[in-house]
């Protein structure tokens, strides 16, 4: 094994080091996150998307420090309003690519060629293409001791591709064909392994 | 696709509500933390460690609201440090079964058949079986606002299997054969589909 004690990692070079640590904690979720601007529609990758709870439906984004350009942050702040919507395969190049910086004034879904689907009950638009689209209101936020702010919300509606969902309401992201993402540019494929059952201190572990 | 808004939502049966709503933000990491308890170490599957910051190199978790007994959250409290290990394929198994309620003198290292890997720097075991193993120390908790907490960590030091790691400091967690966790229950192998390159303007997105 490779080990790396704190002062290692303060010495490593700095564009290695983010390499590194970004990778550590293992997957994490893909998504777009759409939302309204002043100038015009906004659409931005997201690999800091987290459940927080069911019951209210909650989630989570962690949004670097603001001391930078935000604007799907600012565009939340101002419109409440946003959507997430899964990265599935065939669309994980044009999601990346949602991550340039472009003007304010420029919609990343023309930029990189995504569809803004409109339903009646938001004026913010869903991705077309995604198998996963939640509409979502902003509930609150909590700054982190790095700058970090941890930015809360509820889940208002939920789309989902028909192919992807069984009659237990299990989302099977293999058929989604959603991807994880690995720090900031590594795109993954995901394969079910299986659900295991609630696990009994008595029984030994058995997939569902 | 099949749609839901809010009464919709609410109208679900608890349990498939928590399932749909559990697996809607995709895919979430697999890692075993394990603490050191007053009467025998601890070791129990999370899906909610996170990345928050490289420099300094800082993690978080979420904890469901403490009503219920968290032996992993009094631990950390009481010890402040603690190890988080990546899940990989040939545990999984295992893993999933250290969230079956043992009692607080069991050591689920025993009862589920993991080996406890002593290092000198630290008296909390690493999971020997683990790819990729970080020694991390308290830092701070924020009261999110449906009683969970996120507790934010700072990362010590890191051991990783060579052969998951590059020149580059990227890990692959292909080649460590990290398992992403969907929900509660469900489990996923991944696969590299590959490295974007930073996304610029007037580019078209390319693998690395």
């Amino acid at each position: 094994m490779i080990s790396l004690n704190a002062e290692a990692l303060t010495e490593l070079p700095s564009r290695k080091r983010a390499t590194l640590i970004n990778n550590l904690c293992g997957l994490r979720s893909a998504n777009l996150i759409a939302t309204r601007g002043v100038a015009a529609t906004n659409l931005a990758i997201f690999n800091s998307v987290i459940h927080l709870g069911s019951d209210p439906a909650i989630i989570g984004i962690v949004f670097r420090p603001l001391t930078a350009e935000r604007h799907t942050y600012d565009n939340i702040k101002e419109f409440k309003s946003f959507t997430v919507n899964a990265v599935s395969e065939s669309i994980v190049a044009k999601a990346h690519q949602t991550s340039a910086k472009y003007p304010e004034t420029v919609s990343e879904f023309e930029a990189v060629g995504l569809t803004p689907l409109y339903r009646e009950e938001t004026h913010i638009p869903f991705v077309a293409e995604s198998p996963i689209q939640l509409l979502c209101s902003y509930s609150q936020e909590h700054l982190l001791e790095n700058g970090c702010v941890l930015l809360t919300a509820g889940i208002e509606s939920v789309y989902i591709e028909q192919s992807a969902i069984d009659t237990d309401m299990f989302v099977d992201h293999s058929k989604a064909h959603t991807m994880a993402i690995g720090g900031l540019d590594a795109y993954y494929r995901v394969t079910l392994e299986g659900r295991y059952a609630y696990a009994k201190v008595d029984e030994d572990p058995k997939l569902i």
